[in-house]
């Protein structure tokens, strides 16, 4: 049998584990009358951004599919339409089961915790195993479709990753516009609490923590394992007088032994004694050994290379690492959280300043890890172009758990929503300690699936520019298994100009998409504002607030704004490859990525330490809620929202995207481009 | 007669010039005993912290001194030390007047304003002019005495470059802690105004502006200026072939022609009638013609290749292309500075989430401008490596107005100073007005200054890059007039790895600088606090604040904390050097480069853009001072404080240190390193 019918075999049956875990989940119940009226709220308005923001994105993937079909082929514009819609279904499912997944998990909090963890863990786990299910089976149809021709894949990516740019930031648009505009007014002008059904702008924030987080991020790591797929593919292509016919299959295989360790991983979290948290670490060790036990079984029977069972856990390290990076600079409680607390006691700006501080510092170890980790797979394969495979297995390495980890972030928001909805329906005090239990879990996986989001992130876009690199080496009639012949040298002053370009580019980027959530949640402020003005019985809880306003300007504000830097991020590589030639592209590719890299993770970070340094004040630290020193705190966290939701997870995207648009367009780069 | 003596004379005439600018400020007279008083205050805590300064640099110099006599030779030993002294001896000088400077302009401003902008001026000219003419004399000097051998002379830049990183890590961690520690006590605790004797903070303040703002960006500009003719002359050892001898001190001719234009520049700002930014513009322009002028004649006469005069005159276009963008984002009032004193009205959070956009999209089409004119000056030269050497004259031609630019910048401080000296002796009604004329000519100069510094820091280290990358060259025997030759490869794992951790650099570097200023202005605060507390008569104007307590803390911080971010700098690229080799090593740099380049200009213009929104404010608009629109921007303002005077002018210096030192230690990396 061919091997690569496998990946139809794992992808389709990860599709049935999606509706059993669906069924799982819809038959619990929905709690009372009011929970009930919430969840509909938060479900309709989700659906409402879905459906205007899938429509948007629709005529761009028509209009550039016809592009594709005239000016490449065929086969490449289809590969594209499918993998754009690939991704948009696979977010649509997931979204569509956490905005029902979250009142069932506030109604089961009601009676055992356990249970609406593993309720909220299942409703995290569709969206995670349909990514990687409907990823793995579209790669895997089309490749064999196409008669094993891994460079009309390309198409795929690119789709893939155009809708995750699309979802990424309009859903961070929309969702920190509310959150931001619900706090300044909500929490700092008025000193509500957090999801208080008061605020206007709180229904918007709960659709947000779905259409943002949740399906933000899954159109996020979608593209990572579709791209990293499809670039480790083409790769292959290079080492097929080494490996044969299994160089290319080899990524397939590797990533279908990773869906079957998240699926079982994902039943290992349920409902026993003692701590939940326990279980998701389980489920995490679970997966992650049946993985390396497929990893080896790969490596040593199919490959016969036993040196790329160690580039592949080599991954697994770094993931580690990074994790443990991300855990000293975000986690409530750390040296860090508690150096920015104690500096919120004189005022925000020293609040500020110190989180910045630590927020700037905390990409340099993680990059210089991965520059170890690719250098040392490099080493291991026994360096030239066999060890930059290496570095491509270290990343599928890490890539294999994507589905289990997906699950675990998904997690985050539904219990979020549960939270949110046990607060406006006044079921709080019922599920009282249950909420800490969600709370508990939460913030363990946090720092894990953000740490695994930043290295997948770097490591695919080195695998993607060295697909790049090996194609245009093809393209251009040079033998690319020799890595000496590939070139790309930066000594002379266009080399230098293009590394200079693409260094701006992330910071443009993200300037545009930060301005764009300051100006919605400008908006949204003066709305409630405005609300709570000219009918002070809202606030008293008297007459109750119009949502659908706070709804609508989100809505409309994130569709308007995600436009531009969508473009920006597309036209720019076109326009260099025309302008400089494939080889300064490559240069300027790197410069987008090494940049890109480091300021998500800067933005990531700082983000995260400033709300939980803002938690840390609120469990009673340095005086807590309600002093100077817990207000100062949530200036902190209010600046760090549009920074580690919006535009850092976009950055991500935008890296992967602009290579992977770059080998589409290859063909056009090498026939018109001016050198 | 050897022309390269010519830079020797023009370095002396600038010095005697220096002496009569010396005696034309000193004549004036320094007012009321009061003022005398504060004056006194000033000048001993600079004075003070100079003498620390001095001492702890003066162990660092003598060290890598016997290193670099012991590792390489004695003649770039000896450079090395000339170099850091010049350095220091330059910032003594001007700094000395300075603090001498204030108080007879804040005198001048109680009879006439525009007499109060020439002394401040000329105050500023001595530092300007002592500048450019110790480092084109010491140089001049040097390469004769050595025989015409350019290349011993990188021991002169890279001790400059030490001198001035020490310079202004220290000096701003000095200025930011004494600005914040008493803007946050002071001005948002107690609400009392800028520069208010009652507060213990406000000598400190005052002395840091000497100490940070004018010694700080004296040494980095003696650096740009110093290093920049060094390396220009190591690359023309290659168009030996092309311009005979002429290509060695072509440098030093042009800057020569740049020190005549500033010095008889600076004697155009006089106190006519009318205004005095006129004036100030003026000679601006005088200095420019003249430069201009010499420049024709220099490529026309001598070199006989009128494409270079193109070039320098290229640099200046880039020049003012970036002075007009730091204007668009900083300038009070305009569109950027209006957005974000909107914004200030929803509170702190969205005047800071505003201003860091703004700040992170500035530096966009400065960079594509630089970019764009180095690949215009290679074209222009007809590409190759001629064309490299014409990367290096636009740079020279943006370096020539070095002279009269610092006398402008160090004109900033002076008038702050003034205006504190004024406030601070109670003759504020007094001189009323004049204050406005001198803030007036403030303004015009900041922005170009800035993007001055800028400009020149980031196409200086273009061109150290290349005469790295020649240098190595010829070490390794490879024929450097041929510009194909050079190769720095970053298409393998190891030249990724080596752009991945020279990016990391600067983020590291600034969080540890940012951290430091954060450390020192929390104790800061805390001192004010407690001042405050233990005294309450303070507050009320009834008994005297310690000041010597505060220019304590700042003293011993600033000198505590400059020490681990100038040995990252100088071991990081000596570590690269050894393990990758020299073409990775230049990889490493050119991220280092490029990183810290956006990463400084990001810095200042947020940094900018934040304090001109707040001034903004203070006119009168969206409510004025005391609203609380007006207290959100101030926390904005403060934010910024590290960010463009300390952190971000370091940033200017690293870059160049690292350069200047791969140069230095060459035989040494090309002897052991790895590869």
């Amino acid at each position: 049998m061919d091997l690569a019918y496998i990946s139809i075999i794992v992808g389709s049956v990860a599709i049935l584990i999606v509706f059993l875990l669906i069924y799982l989940v819809m038959k619990e119940d929905e709690g009372t009358d009011r929970m009930k009226e919430i969840a509909g709220f938060i479900r309709e308005g989700a659906k409402a951004f879905l459906k205007r923001e899938f429509t948007t994105i629709g005529v761009f993937i028509v209009i550039l599919a016809i592009v594709l079909w005239l000016l490449l082929q065929w086969r490449v514009a289809l590969s594209f339409v499918i993998g754009s819609i690939s991704s948009l279904v696979a977010a649509y499912i997931g979204m569509s089961i956490a905005v029902r997944a979250n009142v069932r998990t506030a109604n089961k909090a009601r009676t055992n915790s356990h249970k609406a963890v593993v309720v909220a863990f299942r409703g995290g786990a569709v969206t995670g195993i349909s990514i990687v299910g409907l990823s793995l089976l579209g790669i895997g149809v089309l490749f064999i479709v196409f008669g094993n021709d891994p460079t009309v894949l390309v198409g795929y990516g690119f789709g893939a990753s155009l809708s995750a740019l699309f979802a990424q930031i309009g859903g961070g648009i929309y969702t920190k516009a509310a959150d931001v505009g619900a706090d300044l007014v909500g929490k700092v002008e008025n000193k509500i609490p957090e999801d208080d059904p008061r605020n206007p702008a709180a229904i918007a924030d709960q659709v947000g923590d779905n259409v943002g987080d949740c399906a933000g991020r899954g159109a996020d790591l979608f593209e990572s394992f579709s791209d990293n797929i499809i670039a480790t593919m083409i790769l292959g292509l290079v080492f097929i007088p080494v490996y044969g016919y299994n160089a290319l299959i080899f990524p397939l295989l590797i990533e279908a032994v990773g869906i079957i360790g998240s699926v079982i991983g994902v039943f290992f979290v349920r409902a026993t004694k003692g701590k939940t948290s326990t279980n998701v670490y389980m489920s995490f060790m679970v997966a992650g050994l049946i993985s390396l036990a497929g990893f080896f079984a790969i490596s040593f029977w199919l490959m016969k290379d036993i040196r790329l069972f160690y580039t592949l856990g080599l991954g697994l390290v770094l993931t580690l690492v990074v994790s443990m990076l991300v855990n000293y600079y975000t986690i409530t409680g750390g040296r860090v959280t508690k150096e920015i607390a104690k500096s919120s006691q004189s005022g925000s700006a020293l609040n500020i300043i110190i989180g910045l501080a630590y927020g700037l510092e905390s990409p340099v170890i993680p990059l210089i890890v991965v520059a170890g980790v690719s250098v040392a797979s490099f080493f291991i394969m026994g360096g030239g172009m066999l060890g930059v495979f290496g570095v491509a297995a270290s990343t599928m390495g890490v890539l294999a758990s994507t589905g289990i980890i997906m699950s675990s972030d998904t997690f985050g928001p539904i219990a979020d929503n549960a939270e949110g909805i046990a607060t406006m329906s006044g079921i709080n005090e019922e599920v009282g300690s249950a909420l800490e239990e969600l709370d508990g879990v939460g913030n363990v996986t946090k720092a894990i699936t953000k740490g695994y989001a930043m290295s997948t992130c770097i490591l695919t876009s080195i695998v993607i520019l060295f697909a790049f690199l090996t194609q245009a080496a093809e393209l251009k009639g040079i033998d690319a298994s020799n890595l000496s012949n590939l070139v790309v040298n930066i000594a002379n002053p266009i080399g230098i100009a293009a590394i200079f370009i693409g260094a701006t580019m992330p910071f443009l980027f993200s300037a545009l998409i930060i301005k764009a959530v300051g100006r919605a949640s400008f908006k949204m402020a003066d709305e409630v504002r405005r609300q709570f003005k000219e009918d002070p019985g809202i606030l008293k809880g008297e007459t109750k607030a119009d949502y659908s306003r706070c709804v609508g300007i989100s809505t409309t504000n994130a569709l308007k704004e995600m436009i531009v830097p969508t473009l920006i991020g597309i036209f720019t590589p076109i326009i260099m490859g025309f302008l400089v030639g494939v080889w300064y592209l490559a240069a300027y590719l790197v410069a987008v990525k090494v940049v890109s890299g480091i300021l998500a993770m800067f933005m990531f970070n700082a983000g995260g330490a400033w709300d939980n340094a803002k938690k840390y004040i609120e469990l009673g630290n340095f005086g807590g809620k309600g002093t100077d020193t817990h207000d100062a705190a949530i200036i902190g966290d209010t600046v760090g929202d549009p920074l580690k939701d919006t535009a850092g997870p976009s950055l991500h995207i935008l890296i992967k995207l602009q290579n992977i648009l770059s080998i589409t367009l290859l063909p056009l780069f090498i026939k018109f481009a001016f050198f």
